[in-house]
């Protein structure tokens, strides 16, 4: 019962993928996000990757974090506060068991990018005189139609972000 | 008591994580790989991301795999087999809690790349006449000083990537 459920999973889950994959491998224009007027940053999906990361609970997702080429300067020197200039991106992929994989491993210990969650894509903004109420960062969520999430979910950005202060408000570190 | 192991858990990676991001931002020149051959190429740690991944079990890593331009757009476009040139490179990272981050969710739910392991750097090349023998791919580990690992350990990447024949032997998915 276990296996039909999981193999289900599994075949729902590559459909979703390989429909979302043809069509859009990544996301372009659309509406601003409100707040803070961010607008998906063309080309994003080509930046450089900064780095990784799996969160559990709620969000239960697999992450990369990508950078213009400011930000990925930036972070190479150690540079801190970042400058103007820097954009961050953050793409998001529901955290799913991959069959393929596991059976090669002989258990499940292997785990991929499944369909994007509402929460796809973020942008982290550096402008310290635009956005000098915000720490001087900008923040944006759009899902993987390329809508923006509303207003009151663009309110909890900074505080969520606040108490990263002594890294510029930035979570994520640059991962050799 | 279990906060000061976590607490000396989490200063000795960030030192470790210190260190080596001082040591090396990427990879660059040292030993070929036994069997195939294979040097680090060059820029590796520039090129477009094409998905991550999460191994629980012995390998317990996070990773990233990306890949160079005739990878990439072989990967957008649908295309297999990959054509002669692809290079996909695998980064792994240990898999550590972030302090940092589980702070303000509240709970120990954040993931981050830690100290790199033994297997922290790996390379799949096409070319289909050269490694013939091996479904048209060289294989090449390195570990974070860049020394490649033993020939007993390049004798098993192709068995272990034979499975995946279907996508010629490529186990990792775009994600979009």
């Amino acid at each position: 019962m276990k296996r039909i459920a999981f193999l289900l999973v599994g075949i729902a889950t590559v459909a979703a993928i390989v429909a979302f994959t043809a069509a859009a491998s990544e996301l372009t224009g659309g509406e601003a996000a409100p707040i803070f007027g961010i607008k998906i940053f063309p080309g994003y999906r080509d930046w450089k990757l900064i780095s990784v990361a799996h969160e559990e609970g709620n969000l239960n997702d697999l992450r990369a974090i990508l950078g213009n080429d400011v930000a990925i300067k930036a972070y190479r020197a150690g540079k801190l506060p970042f400058p103007d200039g820097t954009v961050i991106a953050r793409i998001a992929w529901t955290y799913v068991p991959s069959q393929e994989n596991n059976k090669v491993f002989g258990r499940a210990q292997s785990f991929v990018p499944g369909p994007p969650p509402e929460w796809y894509l973020q942008f982290m903004v550096k402008d310290s005189k635009k956005y000098a109420s915000t720490g001087g960062w900008g923040f944006a969520q759009f899902n993987k139609d390329g809508r923006p999430a509303n207003e009151a979910m663009h309110k909890t950005c900074f505080p969520c972000h606040e108490p990263a202060k002594a890294s510029d408000f930035v979570f994520t570190h640059y991962a050799p």
